[in-house]
């Protein structure tokens, strides 16, 4: 000991940085290492931590999710009115993005949006009716979630929408999404207005139908491939579909041209769909659901399935952990505003989009969008390194999906709640800013960070369900 | 002196990396700079390249020209078969791809697209005959460049075939590509045959009438905004053209679908444009003719403003020197090959597509396209290092063409031929390899430099145009 004080010292510091600071200034050598105790420092989240972390029963239940989630093959098949594919819907219920809310606690667009469904199903009408009827108790509302369908923003999907059909050709479960309706005055953000309710209605007798004849006429669309090719050409998933949406207009045209509709009415789906570069938007969500659900359900699985936004709370589902949402107070977004806005104006983070994430997609797969800065703020390194650190949180690189600029290293895919909780390390999401009052529509895109705290309940309640490994099968 | 040689040696070499490695053997610290004597030491080239570097008369050449580059528009504003546009073709005249060649010394491509054009043209009615007859000396064969038209691969261009019409909205001058065939076989790459035969025959009588109609009834498509979002897309618009076709096609369906022609028909030219990933390249390409065009003619310009091969040679042209050709051998293509082929079936490079390089696209703008590196050889890295080496050789960067992953800077545009000759940097193509016999069409892709040569000679060229400056100029 003696000996080494002699020496020049070189000290490595882990922790507070106030420390590194204090040994540098008495002019010696300091690497610091920034490191908090897992789990915030919560004593019984971070013994479970330990546990799960040590477990080989976990590493193999996240491995089957892992390998149904990337065995998925997406197939975009039909479009059908929502009461022919959840047949709960059937009555007065209403779907929503996140976790459960009553009308009462939910944010301005969500409500704004029901207002809109209700009309739209004629339940009610006038505005006025219809808040008394949402607020009644006699309509039902229920997370998109809980019957296998996703819906950006406010999410809201009733009996008669049109919503698409992604069936999972390596397994035997579906997923739904409803139609993205373009930029403006549209009902996911809270806009019920007559311009808003008869594109709705063009959109049920339309556009809908015309589609479904599409997609059967060319014999479905796989989705896998058309993703890869995005992230290729500089789409995310998310924030950036553009070029997904002209690929996916090019399959499309063959059977819209076939689809027995008049020139016209061609023409007036065609217009739409090449007007709207988020198109794709909700047919890449509902594929994603559709490979996360395959990965759901897998006993011990600390995988995360599903991250949702309300506008209120945040809630996220893992894959060990039944149907149970794990919730936290929604965050607000970081990030660019329209001209004329700003924070104080933005309801907090919303909207079933984060699925995109959830599925190694979207923010996890920015640094194969660095256009998109421009959008959501930051400098292309920013989304270069909010790849690589969402790496760190991932059972594995999805190598279907690969990131040009990365050497084709695959977008990080599968999140481990352990991983989020022992690193401290929130995923990522890229997305829309909302309005807090409806109807106003988007305001901005920036970046949110998944509360950790979900994570941690998780991790409790996997820690739960898992008996202590007998002493044999320790390592 | 006695002191410095007391202390430990630092060495800086320059030149012959030779020298530096005894230095470093002998256990001194050496830093190596690459360097050559500009324009491989050849000295009259040197004298002149001192002048002309030194001379403000050219820097302020430079700049007129590269303003116009900069300040074009081209839009894209019909299609009208050749006659119509180029009034000396209408006798028997064929327009072929890069500088000057006599039918005897063409490459086996450009005889066998020459065949299929008189075919085509019904100058003859077998390819026997119509070899006869190109032979015959009764046919004149011209570098498209000599009409404002640009070709890729054999780039021929004969009076019935339809071409795309760009306009320069900043100035007065147009230019002309042919429609691209898609892959296969095809004119471009040789191929003669009936199937071939019968698909110009469409193109002339129901693809070229359908897009004139659909243009002007869109009004013309502005060519700049395509380019800057495809490059945002992970196009480089030369080898890559996936997104700006998919974004073409979104422009030209509300006029297509307009068009006055059957449904039947409407889809048959949707089903071409959607099939043919490089269905863009063409229209691009006229484009970078009407912006070079358009910084042409200006007296003591270095500018580049033509690169172009024959498949035996290979011709730049240079704003101030009116249209003469500086040519040298064409050169190999080093690159990936199909199954099969191998460097022993190329033709040397080949095709006006250069002109896409010339205007600051291609191989300049590799960065943006990293995933082109899977059809041309190399890995990302290299794609961002042939764009910041390109920098070297060009008068500035494009800031309407920008590359999000190097911070969104802009393209490297305006190639000086000083730079070349003086830095030893020969500009970078990424181009398709046709083999070496007609017909057979692409057998692979990769990348080819510029022969330096070319620029020597125009150096020489514009130094002797200009006559030495009075002293009172001098700096």
């Amino acid at each position: 000991m003696t000996d080494l004080f002699a020496q020049p010292l070189k000290v490595l510091n882990v922790g507070l940085q106030s420390f590194a600071d204090s040994v540098a200034a008495a002019g010696a050598t300091v690497s610091h290492v920034e490191w908090r105790p897992p789990a915030s420092g919560d004593i019984e989240v971070g013994r479970t931590l330990a546990r799960l972390i040590n477990d080989p029963r976990i590493e193999q239940a996240n491995q089957t999710a892992l390998t149904a989630l990337l065995a998925a093959q997406p197939v975009l098949e039909d479009i059908k009115p929502a009461r022919e594919l959840i047949p709960s819907i059937a009555g007065r219920l209403i779907l929503h993005a996140g976790p459960p809310v009553s009308w009462d606690r939910m944010c301005g667009p969500m409500q704004g949006a029901v207002i809109g469904a209700i009309l739209f199903e004629e339940w009610a009408r006038t505005p006025e009716e219809a808040a008394k009827l949402a607020a009644s108790g006699s309509i039902s509302y229920v997370p998109c979630h809980h019957h296998g369908a996703v819906g950006p923003m406010a999410g809201i999907i009733s009996p008669s929408m049109p919503v698409w059909v992604v069936a999972n050709a390596a397994g035997r479960n579906r997923a739904f999404s409803n139609l993205n309706e373009g930029l403006g005055k549209v009902l996911r953000f809270g806009a019920n207005s007559p311009e808003v309710l008869k594109r709705l209605e063009w959109m049920k007798t339309v556009l809908g139908p015309t589609l479904s004849s599409a997609l059967r006429s060319v014999g479905g669309i796989e989705i896998n491939p058309l993703t890869a090719q995005g992230l290729h050409m500089g789409d995310e998933l998310h924030n950036r579909n553009t070029a997904t949406s002209a690929l996916f207009l090019k399959r499309l045209l063959p059977g819209l041209l076939q689809s027995g509709r008049s020139l016209d009415e061609i023409t007036e789906v065609i217009r739409f769909i090449a007007g709207n570069d988020h198109f794709f938007l909700n047919v890449s969500m509902a594929a994603c659901k559709a490979r996360l659900d395959a990965a759901h359900g897998v006993q011990h699985s600390t995988l995360v399935t599903a991250m949702a936004r309300n506008g209120v709370e945040f809630g996220i589902r893992v894959s060990g952990a039944a149907d149970e949402w794990f919730t936290a107070p929604a965050p607000q977004v970081n990030g660019l505003y329209f001209p004329k806005y700003g924070p104080e104006d933005a309801a907090p983070d919303l909207g079933d989009s984060a699925i995109t994430e959830t599925s190694g997609l979207g923010g996890f797969a920015m640094a194969a969008a660095p256009a998109i800065v421009q959008f959501v703020g930051g400098a292309p390194s920013d989304a270069e390194a909010y790849t690589r650190r969402m790496r760190r949180i991932t059972l594995t690189a999805n190598t279907a999906f690969t990131i040009p600029f990365l050497g084709f290293a695959g977008t990080p895919t599968g999140i481990d709640a352990r991983k989020v909780v022992d690193r401290g390390i929130a995923p990522v999401m890229d997305t829309g800013i909302a309005h807090r009052a409806a109807g106003i529509g988007q305001i901005g895109a920036g970046i949110s960070n998944a509360p950790i705290a979900c994570f941690a309940q998780a991790i409790l309640a996997i820690g739960k369900t898992l008996p202590d490994r007998p002493a044999s099968q320790g390592r």
